[in-house]
């Protein structure tokens, strides 16, 4: 019944995905681009989203670790020095706690991950295990949602910078930063499942990888919606903002 | 700085977890409880937690898999028989299929998981690596918010058979036969936790697991408030309720 897609039918059918699926059209981030978000908010977003950034070079290394062309393990390293750079506060991480501090979080408390959403940490970790223990066609394409970032990312940083006093571009480094990167990476994973899914069975996979990695992003959102925008149901020991943060 | 507790304090704070973390105090249940969900959201409901009863014996098994002293593994199989039966249409899971049969819920539609949520998956499969990848002692102790089962059990029977044309002895069979297993089960591995903690590291170890496992529940029932509950957000692909039942 599945029929064998061209390389650009599979492609169409990805970016399908992204117009609806991807986050960009999830409601906290549409409070988030209108400045509709308190402090409290956004330091939650921040605080949670931390953990996925934390995660990402560790996600890598794992696709990376099984990963038998050098080729592909070449260029897949760009991204965990994107995320943990050369040294000491160089990197994606690094760049991504300036904009905690300076949002007011403690960096000890940020890295502990002791206030995070445990909806956030199952997700993410759905995340890190699907790349480890699915074929590295679906790994490679779990990555694909990077097709969709760029638009996301400058949406965020005008929201930001027009409506909120701590968003400088000393702590919004993080974005300006991301966008050639993750074209440049979605480019090579897209050429990359266009060539290596050749059958309907690889290409239904690719396309359900894409869909399982839409959700992760949408349920880091739902987590964080739930627990913060109003009526608010902030999990036993999760992250509590300020009451004049709130 | 973290002393020693005696077996009898382990249990305490044990116990005192629950008391502050265990989903009965969850608003979804209180709801359901009170007979004031739709029956939209009851489908919702047993639809989602189809996952975790399927999930469970592959969990138990993956315990079993790592134990090395059989008195242990003989114990602990009798999670396997409660939940896969003895033949086909027997069984904690077959009882719980015959939840969402009264609920109306197609069977291939149910065990197909297609319209599960995301965050509840993530939170299950949370579950089932956490007790393949940490200690043993912590897998036990994982298992010990069956401690607290009874009680949220027979709020639940309660609750539905009072408030819900669907809810008859047929299709709540489930629910006569959990709690004496379920006080077996946790007999058994609160003796083990008590004996087996034997350093504070040890001990500490086995009240984050409870408090890990806590979370896993009390964030399927998050997902599920998030999307079923007004304001709803089901996300794209989950399950819908039909207008008349929403």
């Amino acid at each position: 019944m599945t029929v064998l897609l061209t390389p650009q039918e599979l492609e169409a059918k990805l970016r399908q995905i992204g117009a609806e699926r991807y986050h960009r059209l999830h409601p906290f981030h549409r409070l988030l681009h209108d400045g509709k978000c308190s402090k409290g908010q956004v330091q939650a977003w921040a605080l949670n989203r931390y953990y996925y950034q934390a995660m990402i070079p560790i996600k890598d290394a794992r696709l990376i670790g099984r990963c038998e062309d050098p080729a592909v393990r070449r260029e897949w390293r760009s991204r965990l020095v994107d995320h943990d750079g050369n040294a000491e506060g160089d990197g994606g991480i690094a760049r991504w706690l300036r904009l905690t501090d300076g949002l007011g979080l403690e960096r000890d408390y940020v890295t502990s991950t002791r206030g995070l959403l445990a909806g956030t940490r199952f997700a993410v970790d759905a995340y890190v295990h699907f790349v480890a223990e699915r074929s590295l066609l679906e790994a490679i394409a779990s990555s694909l949602t990077e097709l969709f970032s760029p638009d996301i990312i400058s949406e965020r940083v005008q929201g930001m910078l027009a409506n909120y006093a701590f968003a400088t571009r000393e702590t919004l480094a993080y974005f300006e930063k991301r966008p050639p990167q993750a074209a440049r990476d979605a480019d090579f994973a897209l050429t990359y499942v266009k060539q290596h899914a050749r059958t309907p069975a690889d290409q239904q996979a690719v396309l359900a990888a894409l869909e399982f990695k839409c959700s992760v992003l949408w349920s880091m959102l739902d987590a964080l919606h739930h627990a913060y925008v109003a009526p608010r149901h902030v999990p036993p020991g999760a992250f509590t903002p300020k009451p004049e943060d709130a």
